[in-house]
Parts: C-alpha cells; structure tokens; sequence
C-alpha cells in the first residue's frame, strides 16, 4: 500500500466536521494527523471521537507540526486569506473551502502568495465531483450537444439561513454565497463571462431586510463568446434542496440534478408522491468525499489541482459584479471589477 | 368531401353513450343517423341533445332501417349473441363492444353467423387503439427488443363496480371482465397462449364475496413458443386507474403506461405529488375515438375489421381458462376449453 | 339541442386551416357556415373538404354575410388591425389570433374600434386553455404554494422559421413571436410587469442575421409587487418542442410541462429513451379546441370573453420593451412604452 | 472512540474482495485483521492492497486465531455449511453471504451449529438495508398502504453469469440463485409463504441449456394470509440492472426502484435518453456498506442479528418450492418442503 498522506484540518464549524470525518474514514490515502480549531474544547472532542493523534487551538501550531504534509482549511470565510497565506508559507498543500473571499484584493493576495510559495492549492467547489456534473462536462467536451448557446442554473435552500450568516459582511449575502457555485460551473461548461445583470429582492423572509440581504435573485450573463446564462438563487424552496443546471446546445441540450432522495413512490388516494432531497449534504456527500480525495491523490502524485485561485478568483469577479448590477439596476462589465 | 357512412347505435347504457357522443361529435365520417335503446325515453333524450334523426326503441327496428349501413353494439353481454346474430343477418357493418359472450358457445355462434353473411365484424379492444400500445407494436414488430420471452401487464381500477356487476354471471367476473383486455394485449404483441394458472382471492372488498367474486388476481402464462407472461389485476388501485404492459426481449424491453395525467407537479414541504388517471375514459379517450374512427374509415374503404370475432374469442378462452384454473388450484391447457 | 352559431373564418394559412379543422369537426356548438382567403383556390379546396357552404376571396363579402355571427380572424398580424376593426364595425363577436399587433397604437386602434361596436372580442393565448396551465392557475388562486415570488417560463422551438417569417417586420422576431405567450403567462399568473432586461443573440443559425432576428433570448421581469421573473426564449431546441413554466412561492412551487408524448419507454443496451413533442400542435391541440369552444361557447351564452384586447395590449407592451432593451442593454421600464 | 472489532474474512473470490474494502475502509467501528483464502497468493496480494495484518490459506487457521472476534464468510455456497459450523464452533460471530445453502438439510445443520454454540449469526439479505426498501418497510409497518394484499417483484439482470456459475448444482439456479432476494423481501412485507408455482425457460440464452438452467422465469405466491404475489425473473435485461418491487394495500402502492444511474437527461434530435443502473454493485454498494456495518454495530454492542438464519432457511424453502412447481408443472405447498 502507498504510503498515506499526513493531512491537518484547520476549523471545526459545521464543514470542517464533515471534511474532517471524512478525512478519517472514508479517505483510504490519506490519515488525520492533526486538527484545529480556536475551542480548543472542540478540536479535542472531535480528534478523541476520531482517533487524531494531535489537536491544535492555533493554526500556526498546527502550521509549525513537521509531520503535515496537507492542510485542509475550513474556516470562517474571513480568515481565509491570513490563513491561506501562512499556509502557503509554510510549504504546505492547502485545499481551502469556497469561496476564496469577500474581496477581490484578498483573493488576489492569497493567489500571490501560493505562487510565490509554490505550493499545491485546491479552491473546494464540489459539484465539479458531482457524478452528474462531471457526465455533464464529458458530454459537453466530446461534442454531443454541438455548441453551448446557454446555460441555465437552479440554486434553492430549502430555508434561510440564521440571520448572522445572511449579514452580507460575513457571508457576501445571497449571491457571493450561493451563486458562487454556479459562477463557478458556468465558466467551467461554457467559459468567461463578459458582463451580468442582476434582479433580487426581499420577498419571502422580510426579516432578512435587518440584515440587508435578499432572498431570491436572477442573474443573466453574457459570455465572452456571446453565449448566453441565467441563474435562479432563492432560499425558499420549501420542498427541499434544489440544484440543477442545464447546458443547451446547437445539437442537443444537457439536463443536470433529480428530486427524489429515496427511490420509493407512495401512490394514495392523495397522489402520487416522493420525498425529496432535504439539503446540500444529502445531495452532495459523495462529491464531497470525491473532492477531497481528488486532493489528497494529486497532492500525493505531485500534479496540478483540480480547481485553481484564479478560477475562484473569477468566480468571485462574478458575483461581486451580480451585486453592483443589484444596485445600480444596469448590466456590469466583469472587467470593471 | 366523401359521403357519410350511416350508423345506427344500439344501447344507451354508460358505454353506449360515450360512443354516441362520439360518433355525433368526433367522428367526420360518420352520421349518427339513429340510436336504439329498450328505454324509449333514454333514447329520446339522447337523439335530442345529439341531433340524432332517428330514434327505436328495439334493435330490430334500427336493423330493418335501409338507411342505416353500419351498426355500433353497446348491449350488455349476455345480449350481444342475439343483437350481433340479428345484424349480421339484416347485412349491416358490426362494431361490438368487448368482450364478445360470456361463453365459447355463444362467441363461436356469432362468428358462424358474421361468417355466413358476409358483413364486416369489429369487436373492440380500444387499448390497440392507444398511441403508447400501438408505437410499442411498432417497435416490436420491427425488431427493436429482438424476440420478445416475456410479457407483463397491469390493469387496476381505482374502485369495485357496484356489486351487482361484480357478479361473475352478468359480467365474467374480474378475469373475464378486466383480464380481456390484457390476453388481447397479450397475443397481440407475443402470439397465441398455450396454458394458463390463476391466483386470487377477495382481499380488498369482503362484501364482493357475497355474489362470488374476487378483487385481485395474477394469471401467468406460457405461450405456444415457450414464452412466459404475467397479468396483474385489481379493484383496489385507489391511487387511480393503473393500466400498464411490459414487453421483455433479447435486446430490450418497452415499457407502456403511464400515471400523471395532468402536466402539473406540486412541489411543497410536503413532498413533490403529482395527479393520477382517474379512469378508463381520462386514459383511453383518444384510444375510443381512433377506433371507432378506424371502423368507420375501414367500412368505407371496404376493407377488413382491425381486430376480429377470432381473436375475441381467443381472449374469451384464455379468460375462461384463468378462472377454471382458480378454482381447480392447477394450470390449466387452453386446448382444454 | 341549442342553436348552434354561426362561425365565419377569415384566413386559411397553417394555423387558419387548423381553427378551420376544429370548427367544422371538434366544436359542436358551432357551424363553420363560411370561410374568406385571399386566395380563392384555397378558401374552396377547404370549403369542399370540410362542407363549408360559403367561401369568399375577401374578407369584407364575409362580413357583409348577416348569416354569420361571429368570425374568427387568423389572417397574418398586420393585416390584424384592418380586419378586425371591419369586423367590429360589422357587429359581429370577434376571435382574434395572437399577437394582437406589432405596435402598440395598432392595439390600441383595435381596442377601441371593439368598445365603439360593443362586440365581443377574444384575444387568443391558448396556454390559458391547456390542463397544466389551467390546474397550476387553480393552484396558485387556491393559495397552495403561498405567495408567488418568482415566475420562470421557457419556450423552445424545435427549428427555426423560414427567414421570411423570422424578419421582425413581419413577425416580431423572436421576442414578440414567441415570448407574448410567456408574458401573458406572466402577469396571468403574478400580475402587471414593472421592468424587463433582455439578452440575446444570433447563436444557432448564422443566417438569421440577414434577416435581423435572434434565435436565443432571456428576459427578466420585475413585477409590480416587486416579485421576479425569467422567461427563456430559444430557436433551436432541436430534441423537440420545449414549453415549461414554473411558480415559485412562500409555501411551495409548480411545475408546469412534460416531455414524453406517446406512453412508452425504450429500455435497450444504449439507455432508456422516451420520445419528445414534436411541435406546437402535439403540445396545445386540446388547449386550441378548448379555446375555440370557450370562445363559442361565451358568444352563445351572451357572457363576456376569457382573453381581453387589454390583456393582449399589455403582453405587446412586455415585448416591445424587451425589444428595446435588447438594443439599449440596459433595463426598460414598461411605463415608458 | 469505542475500542474497534477485530474481523476476520473467509473468502476473496468477487464478493469477498468487496466485502473486504469495505471493512478495511469504510466501517470505522471495525478492524479488518486478517483474510483468509485457499489461495494464498491471492490472500497475501489482497492483504498487502489494504493493510491487513495477518493472512491465511485454511480458514480453520484464521478461525485458530483468538484476536479474531467475528468472522464475514463470503465462501462458495456449497461450502457454507462446513464453514459456518466450524466458525460457531469457534465461537466468533458469524456474518454468512446468502444464500444460506443449496438443501434444507444443509441450512438447518447450520442453524442447529450457531444455536448449540449460543454465537451471534447474521444472514446477509443486503436489499433490507437499502434506502427504498427500508423506506417501504416503515411505510407499510405505520399502515399507509392499509392491509397489503399484493407484493411484486423483479430482479432482472443485464446479463448471464458464466455457464458454470449456471449450473444449479454449484449456484441453485436461477430461481435459488436471484430469487432468494426477492423471496426474502416478499416474507419481510407480507409474511409467511404457503403455496408456490413457477414457470420458466431457456428463452434468451440456449446455451443455458446444456447447463440445465432457465434464464427467465415468474414465481407466484400465495401468501398465508391469502395475500398474492408474482416474481420476475430474467438474466436478459439488456439495458441494465433492474430491480423493483411494489407492495399493493386497500389504501394505497408503495413502488421501489430506479433506473437512472447518473442525474443527467441526454435530449437530442434522437430523443430523451438517461443512462442506467450497470449492476448490482451500482445499485446496492451503499445497501452493502450498511449491512456490514449494522453486522458490526450489533455484535459490539451485543445485540441480536437483523436477519437470522431461519429467514434464509425460509427464503430457501421457498426457492426449493419453486423449482419444484417448475418441473412437476403445478403449484407447490411450502409445508411440502
């Protein structure tokens, strides 16, 4: 057997549990050295519950331990880039979870940093390791719907978040947090974007407005190659977790995402009824787990990443844009961001 | 434009009236020039609201009308060998509604008489008449499953008849009744049935018992080239009308059937439910019009009837077969009946 | 039975000989007692297929006949405005194919000519006619899915037009065409439009551009009550004809729209497969009978029309603003048009 | 973390080497310390791949080892017996690969060894902790279906097994071999079985014949409770692995099952297409996991097995019935067996 990659998890908050149980048992080629996480109550309940040899209050602790091979850093989006960058210099691979930051300019300083480190760094955006969404892009590639003219795109919660989180401040709001994703994906199927237009607005949950964030929006984008995209974001979608894209062809078109969570019908004299899926765990756990052992794999093998900064970077550009549009009300330039 | 056949329509019962409407409103080539029924009032007011010339309250009088050059049967079974005797004799056209006799005797009479006069003979199996059953014909007689070994139908009703009907010496009972249908479907796509073994009993309706019939049953089957198959019937499918075939083949299968019938799904946190078929006339109605169209067109034409006496009797054998096997407990030769 | 009415038909192009077919064959409270083209050869051909008594070249013989109490008008959208303001003069109840008009003052000439008469005038959606869009309009008024939020509605043809067809000087272009059924869709569902932002392009077929239309588009829609929509609009869904529309709201979301016509499934070694909508009459047929009826059916029984000329007016409005924006690139308020 | 359970695996043809990943990387609570396999090559190659520490030719040796405190036997059928009855003579406990044993005598000698050395025995039926299938089992234990009065099932294959594997000498055939399963799950809805009559042939593979096994076949069931059911049985499903199975009650059906493998719609001028299930490790990897670990989860915790070995030795008698019913041509009672 290969010998197994030491890695090191930096924040414990809801995601960095997952990542980090699945770093302990369901990543063969890697091992869970070390975590970390400010309560140092909390990195030492979740490294006896999974066996971690070391836990860690500081990430410069866990930074300094000779053992580490890899980093995965799940922290509050605001301290990405001081820990993304001391990362980076202290040699390590760094995989970090989306998306790369608030701003522009701290994106651009974290990017800086790796290159001049020269160290592995993989931006997590997991639907590129959903099995639907990889298909998707193998059919696309190989021709079999012609040219992409559109792509479409379905973000929906099946509830808001708590209000701290939708504080625009702490989360990016909206669109930053959840259409990042879709950003995301629509570069990787179609290519750049050239200038988005956006619409949104305060209409299921009035109390967000406390906090100044919408809760439904729609962004149109125009590609560099004049393709054409729109992509719904709403945190009502009370039937559950809605995610899907389309990619719409010359020869064909793509259909990407499902309802259904277990495979029964109930058929009474009410209908005929489904469950469907609760939320992004449920949807996404398998691409999770293939997203960090992407990591763990190439990392181990001495290649490239899957997902660079600069395709966060972009990402970013495009949400930052979105929200300028939602408040001027006209069409953004990405160039201008 | 051709000229009009004219049609004579005898019995106004719940079926009656549905093919009346029909021919009145959906059928260009045909006039419904006059309706018989025993109830001289019920025929009245039909040929009132339906602008029908003509209307009798016997059957003999409609067969003596020279006028008159097709004619559509919509008794009740245990009157079909009189009236379709009657019309064979007076030389008209024959469509009769399915199924043909409750006995081999009676069916084997009308035949003999259709025989001897020469007239066109049309029994009714609306469901070859239905876009998915037909397309599936299609494909399988064009190989696309390549040889078919087995066949697996369903035919459900979303509620029991009234009792009075359930009883098996006015309607055949369930497997006479409803299994018709599906031995029709079954020589159709796979060829004639050798033996068959029928299970069954009174599981959902206790007061069915008390005129001696059941509410589900499975009838397998082995037909004269080693294939097998498979009905399903019930009364209980409360979900709504449940009518589907599978065809099984080297290279494939075909699946026919459907349950949403309206193109609407309702997503809410209660799961995602859509509508189902109601009943037979929400899920053949086009079925119903295309044949009786197909017996208008091929009257006019002089062509030969779609589906014949032959192969209503072949269905009515099976059937008998099937419930001379539930009683014996043993499967049963069709040669035998 | 009742007295049926009179119906003249003032135009026998595709969808003329189509409403033509319905009024002779599928409308039982109609007689189609005349029928205008301006081409005579045309109007008798049909006159002779379908026993129309009367056949005219010119639209004014048609309405001079005092036979004749209503007429249904599917001459091309701008011969629209002449024809119908000669028909209202004529006193007669008035069906009117869509789009209403290519302007806004041509609308509004024709509105008026129709309250100066006092007739009844119908303005054809046949959407607002077909099972999906009825049952989900139920639905949404019945509160099932809360507040409306948000309005998403695509419309995919299969192929484009002629390139005659597709100069905006005659139809439109493709936001006019194809998206005044979505509009209407639109403020039926969640009320009047307050701005629209539209992108397209020429994306699938080069050649359009001789002609100057686009053949993919999406327009977003902020309502009067500050709810958002989205409408897709595209020339080359060549899988088939693609028409879905969805309402989003507090309490939950419908789905209108189907993909599979004929009932069955193919299972083979290359997948599962089902076929697609052809095209437009697949799709509507039903919803074109129950429309014609509708309108039949309220001149009959003296009530007023389910499709108002304000209702078409407005539709026409959200296009042309969508035009505009189109080439300004920047949002259009509809109060400006 | 709770101290893990030392297992021990017997066996490492196909399904042994699944089982073994999975223990080795996917069942946290368990420790995969030693496989076992008569060829020592392939038990030294598979130990090295996964870290085992201890590797064995004899399963008496492995069964020798005292750190060892359950054992996963994943041997050919035929050797279950002998296996089982020394694995409970050593006192560990035992998970055993269906089916439990080609005789009745053989099952009940194993039943009879496990209950005389007082060891915890658990009989692998993996469907039962699939996702659907348990869904089903909680729906119709509350009483939403009302009173089950019909179960269906099918198990079809994508393809046959190599011929040896055919012989119903080493495998039972096809309707011991796959329909185990489904007799399994038909006892686990509805109860107890009491009659039996299969039909069957070699329809799609003659080859199969020079073996002595059939490749299609359907079992019905009458159930003690008079309750009815049908399973299909196919090795030609072509188009992939499909596995359903509905459970029919006085209120309402239950369906389980899918077909679409991967979330992606294909939608071209050829039509609507998804991929399917390949087969059974596609279908029921996560169904497997689950059981191995619910083996693990109960014998740590001390409790009592999820399938015993009556139930398998249930399951047999059924199977045994059935291909009686096959060759005597009439149905079968289970007491018979």
């Amino acid at each position: 057997m290969a010998a197994k990659l030491n890695v090191g998890l930096i924040g414990l908050g809801r995601m960095g549990r997952v990542y980090g149980a699945y770093l302990a048992e369901r990543v063969p080629g890697a091992r869970l050295t070390a975590v970390a996480d400010r309560n140092p109550g909390v990195a030492r309940s979740f490294g006896s519950e999974y066996d971690v040899p070391k836990t860690y209050e500081s990430h410069h602790d866990l930074l300094d331990d000779k053992d580490i091979q890899a980093v995965v850093i799940v922290t509050s989006t605001s301290t990405h880039q001081e820990v993304v960058v001391d990362a980076a210099r202290s040699g390590k691979a760094v995989f970090c979870e989306k998306p790369i930051s608030l701003t522009v300019e701290g994106a651009r300083e974290m990017i800086a940093a790796v290159e001049r480190a020269g160290v592995f760094f993989h931006m997590a955006f997991q639907r590129r390791f959903d099995a639907g969404y990889m298909a998707a892009k193998k059919k696309v590639d190989d021709g079999a719907i012609g040219s992409p003219v559109m792509f479409t795109s379905i973000s929906r919660d099946p509830y808001r978040p708590p209000l701290e989180f939708c504080d625009p401040k702490a989360s990016g709001g909206l669109i930053a947090d959840m259409g990042a994703h879709d950003f995301d994906l629509a570069r990787w199927y179609m290519g750049e974007v050239k200038t988005v237009h956006a619409i949104g607005g305060t209409l299921a949950y009035p109390e967000m407005k406390t906090v100044g964030d919408i809760d439904n929006a729609i962004i149109d984008l125009v590609f560099e190659n004049d393709a054409l995209g729109a992509v719904q974001l709403s945190r009502n979608a009370v039937f559950g977790y809605d995610i899907r894209a389309d990619i719409w062809g010359t020869k064909g078109s793509i259909q990407i995402g499902y309802h259904r969570q277990t495979p029964i019908l109930m058929m009474t004299a009410e209908g005929i009824t489904h469950d469907v899926v609760p939320y992004f765990m449920e949807r996404f756990e398998n691409a999770y787990v293939a997203q960090i052992k992407d990591f763990v794999d190439r990392v181990s093998a001495g290649t490239g990443p899957a997902i660079t900064g600069a395709d966060a970077l972009e990402a970013l550009r495009i949400s930052l844009a979105a929200n300028l549009s939602l408040k001027s009300g006209t069409p953004v330039n990405i160039a201008a961001t």
